[in-house]
């Protein structure tokens, strides 16, 4: 019997935003691995083994999924929004890169709804042209780079998406990239806190760089921010098509 | 009787990407409008008239939906992939603003599916850690801002992934794209080019900025390009989760 892995999509958290493909992916797994809380989303049948684990241990978790694909199991690993986002299928390829005697595993990615456009598509089209994706959290990649970032990104003019803007173990860095987005951006530019969007937990909130503060976002929070011309219409937000 | 708007994204081809909950708002439509390729996913059906239009007519298309939502109908914008990507929901909002009498119309935006998404996930996660998109169609902005987006995005260190990189009325920008990337990134950084994701006609080229030709890419391509860690093991491509 021949294994495979499949790393899926779940969308931002409503069950509408889940894809027919992963949908079959699920039907069709013998094991589901995954973050505690995204494993929960999946409903418990005969022949369906569950394996959640803790955040922070991507790369167990990848490799196991891979270890037993191999053995022949029909593993699906589930993400959040879309794997290929800030989520689990660059683990997978890392993991893959450690143990080559697991690279031959049959592996294939299907997309989902990742959050940043998830949040977008609740408040207008706040990322109607060129952006960026930014991944605050500094597990992974010095500070320093993240300042970087954030100041070439509004200095490109680039509408910009965070995630993973803050935690309980580093609350004071979002704070930091406020000042730098409101030294580059200026204080009348447009943010957007979009919490635990698509779920019975949504809150979105969409205020200026002047009257933003670190607080407004959590770890289940995407933070938005328009470009020069982004603008407010009635209730929704949006960035023309066009740049000067 | 109180018509609404809904833009929809049907994805990047596949119907098995199309979203539970664009398909409620499909089946739901009295009028579907969109360019004509997208319109013609859709199945006829008795109650359901639909509106292809000609490509470079998004405003007037815009403010023919909202018109028509104003008159009570229920209306559903096709855009393939994310409709806030590049696509319908921003000119949706930009009519609205040219006609504020259009401004009351309950519209909302529905995700789908990106073509850079869908075309990561075929390849591996070459977008899975910070990344940027650009639009390189100069129809509504300058190239000269396209050139600077790309230097400054290179210089961040971004994966990156370009939409519309090259179309018949405009064969040579790409060209200078490319140039623009291999004095920014190396001519060893990898580029992939994927046209036309998840539909029969999909075709994937894996190469380097050494190697990559602007003939490489045409109006149904997205192109993206590693950051400096990006790396290929066996098929696949991914971006690792860390940066230096």
């Amino acid at each position: 019997m021949t294994g495979t892995l499949t790393v899926a999509g779940l969308g931002p958290g409503n069950e509408t935003l889940i894809t027919p493909e992963v949908t079959v992916a699920i039907a069709e797994a013998t094991d589901i691995v995954g973050y505690i809380p995204y494993v929960a989303r999946i409903p418990a049948r005969e022949g369906l083994t569950l394996h959640p684990t803790d955040n922070r241990v991507e790369l167990e978790r990848a490799t196991h999924a891979l270890e037993m694909a191999a053995s022949g199991r029909k593993v699906v690993v589930v993400s959040s929004g879309d794997p290929g986002v800030f989520a689990m299928a660059s683990a997978v390829f890392e993991a893959m890169d450690r143990a080559p005697h697991l690279a031959h595993v049959e592996t294939r990615i299907l997309p989902g709804i990742t959050a940043m456009l998830a949040a977008a598509a609740r408040t207008g089209a706040p990322l109607g042209h060129d952006f960026c994706a930014i991944n605050l959290s500094d597990n992974l990649k010095p500070w320093s780079v993240v300042e970087k970032r954030i100041r070439l990104a509004a200095q490109a003019d680039f509408a910009m998406a965070f995630y993973n803007p803050r935690s309980v173990s580093r609350p004071h860095q979002f704070g930091q990239a406020l000042d730098i987005l409101r030294q580059e951006c200026g204080r009348e530019r447009l943010i957007i806190f979009a919490r635990a969007v698509t779920t019975p937990q949504e809150k979105i909130k969409v205020t200026t760089l002047a009257d933003a503060r670190a607080e407004m976002a959590d770890m289940r929070t995407v933070v938005l921010v328009g470009n020069s011309l982004t603008r407010c219409i009635g209730p929704y937000v949006y960035t023309p098509r066009r740049a000067e």
